[in-house]
């Protein structure tokens, strides 16, 4: 069989011993298929398997050109993020419920994954964000986002956060927080928060304040070409998270600054996928109405 | 004074007769800086003010190369929706509350003028859409709109659109309609529907459903570079709305077309205009918070 | 069989003739179980079913003590509507996907009936609003409404309704529209057009303004046992309607006026109903999240 | 002049020293008008205004029966709660902006006190929550609400709460957290949180959701009648406060318990004074629309 792929990097949910079977069944298809295959460390650790190696990630980025992740959209994201900046694209195949990202059932991951190893599949990539936060000018702590950066209140008491754009003042906001949501993240927390849902095709970013104190603070979707920051004007405890990496004491003056990365994640998908029929599936469009 | 215009279109807010006096310094003003002044036919009508001529829409397409329009924002956007396609730019003064577009306040209207007429202004574009209703594959109305398209139920009753992008199904919705904005309609009615506000470099439209019978119908950001369509597939009457210009009779199977307008409008603001700052204050972010 | 009732009216759903034979079997069970039955006419009429008479909406209002109802939501509430100035309570069997009222599924209705006939039930009453139009101080429409009236503008554009409660003016609202809800009515129309919903114990109205201008006009809980009176200050076209029956014609200056109505309407359901089970049911709350 | 009142409590906004002035002049009015005072401890000691006592909370309680509060709606809150359960009621002074119940502008408030020491007033009271946190079916932590009851993740990541209703269920919601508001409270952070305004009058709590992970985890109205209980499913930190007063350390199981307390909140108002007229001031309802 003819395929685009020279050699594949196996990824299992993290501390999900039950992935092994599946896992062992795709290594085995794959080296059919005539393509090479290595397993993720803690993939390998997890669940005592040792039969493909035991890269680490940067192993994996130099040697792979083709991730496979067993896992939700959670595992996707995280592997996504690291493998961005090597440009290596993923395929999803979830053991539960699908996802947004995450969209081959394992209960039929050889029908979709045997033509996507040949080279038929439909490829689509995700912005991200990268930045940090800055203190008297330096940078203290640095993030990535494929979701989200979230600068949040820790306890129950208002924050207030400047937000500029490229330097242009938008709001003074009081609230519990303040979400920068990718597309791939507008579906995410900032839609629970009241956030708009974001084309991957929309060159922005939503800016969805959480509890704001002023009613008329509503979502926003600023262009992405331009640096996001939100400095913590006024706020005893509070925290800036970059998806799920957290930088958890910020004071006053610190400045949390948000940019379009230069690398974007890859995802594969079965030919015919459809974004919009992700979020029928996800958002229960289909469950009728009240 | 030296001035990159030639030839200024002046018009004054539709059935306002007491606006004639402010046009009248505002001509004499120009002629002063060296440029032609026409008046736009209504305006010179009802004001009964001939001294610069009465020219239609379209004589002044042909000759002018500016525009300044005394009136609130409604006023504005229907002068920049048909000036759009012959590429001529906007100033707006207002006599009442400032608008999102028309910033420059009637009271100090001179001190506003004087550099724009220079050639030291602010500039920008905004998108629009256009498109019409297709029955039975004929086109049957056309329309354009700066705004919004609305798709509407007349009465108190649900209707069902199924609406698609490019092509591609995105939702079967049930509800009382659907707001299609541009970034310009983003503040207006979509707004007050629970609707994003999309800066205007969003390369997108917020497709806002009207009290959806499926909860999770949320506002979606779409790229507008793919035709949207909106067929009726239920619904007793409704009416198709491009900015003000209505189809009222609707029938199922109907299809509501819109794409984006190879047409801007663009409109010139004084330096130092700021997009933000004109939602600040239009939205009163300064009103302080509950 | 001991049962409380003495004489059941039956009902099936409005111009549905696959009802008969269900309705068939639920007559022979009643008369089974020692109670008389009587069928309401348009429910004979359209089936063609006449053996156990056809009886008028007041006749029946005459001689019954408990309705039984095939069919939807909207069925029940009509009837529902109608039948508590009679104080008769009703029970509802439903044919497709169960309801916020119609609980009892058609496949196991002789599973939940017969402990009901038998007298063990819950029950629970609902509000319903009375009202209607006044012109010049005269009534020109009267109107009940178990769920909701809904003020709105009949075109694409705004109106502007002046609200006060008990003589008390509460806001001028310029707007698509108002919805008044009672709690039944709150997680119907005002659900959708971002109402709360209120427990059918609470003594209240959901007042939900629709797309309102002012984006902190926001729903808010009023309390029943005053007077609510909307009165239309601006706008061209627009219509009352309780329920779903309308006063098309609105004029500037015309009060829609809405108070508690002093009869309830009573439904039956098994033991073990619960309120908020429904609520999980029928708003997909099992479904899991995004 | 006559009064109804025999003794006042008078307060200071908490680190307030500019108050002194005005609570001098307001001792001075209430002795004049043959009325006793005495100066709260912590205000006393704050201004060092010792001429009127330094009495606790406690002491006030036993001795007066109206306290004037200086200071915004957080002072007259906590004030408020603390006199509840002595059935005190309260009048409230504001310095800056007036607030919800803080009404009486300190530029006037010679004029607004007057007729109401004389006995000429609006009096309304204000529902109050009382609940704990219960650990193995334990109280551990005891707490009061004029406000709101929330419990919430202190970590930016999700909780799971179950929400029974007098042992009935209501929903597992998976959120941020979950606002139990009373009337007052609906206006305030919930209000942010996208709950319904109650009106005083209702009697029920505003159950609002915090970044619901269901979007059809909406508002609902309960009564106030029933016992609620939040218990934390899953989290790993989380806190319960009662208006200020927090338990910053809840573990899966706790129960977090809330009734309505058999005290209320008294307020005593200028005559004319209307709910709505607050509404519309505080919420900008005058400010026009967008």
């Amino acid at each position: 069989m003819s395929t685009p792929f020279r050699h594949v990097a196996l990824f299992g949910k993290y501390q999900a011993q039950g992935v092994r079977p599946i896992l062992e069944e795709i290594a085995q298809f794959l080296v059919r298929c005539g393509v090479e295959v290595s397993v993720e460390r803690d993939t390998a650790m997890n669940s005592g398997w040792m039969d493909f190696g035991a890269l680490s990630m940067d192993e994996l980025a130099q040697a792979c050109d083709l991730a496979v992740v067993v896992g939700g959209d959670g595992t996707m994201l995280g592997i996504g993020r690291e493998l961005a900046r090597h440009n290596i694209p993923l395929i999803g195949i979830n053991q539960g419920r699908l996802g947004f990202i995450t969209d081959i059932p394992s209960t039929d991951w050889r029908g979709a994954l045997a033509p996507m190893i040949a080279g038929n599949f439909e490829q689509e990539s995700r912005s991200m964000i990268e930045g940090g936060v800055w203190r008297d000018g330096e940078q203290i702590f640095q993030g990535f986002a494929l979701n989200d950066v979230v600068v949040r209140s820790i306890n129950p008491s208002m924050i207030e956060l400047k937000v500029t754009v490229g330097g242009d003042l938008v709001a003074n906001l009081r609230c519990d927080g303040m979400i920068v949501a990718t597309p791939t993240g507008s579906t995410a927390y900032a839609l629970s928060a009241g956030g708009p849902i974001l084309h991957p095709d929309i060159g922005g970013w939503a800016l969805v304040p959480v509890a704001s104190h002023t009613l008329s603070n509503r979502p926003i979707v600023l262009p992405d070409d331009l640096e996001v920051v939100a400095a913590l004007v006024q706020g005893k405890e509070a925290s800036a998270n970059f998806d799920m990496q957290s930088f958890a004491s910020l004071l006053p003056q610190d400045q949390v600054r948000m940019q379009r990365s230069r690398h974007k994640a890859r995802f594969l998908h079965p030919r015919g996928w459809s974004y919009y029929a992700t979020l029928r599936h996800k958002l229960h469009w289909h469950a009728g109405s009240i």
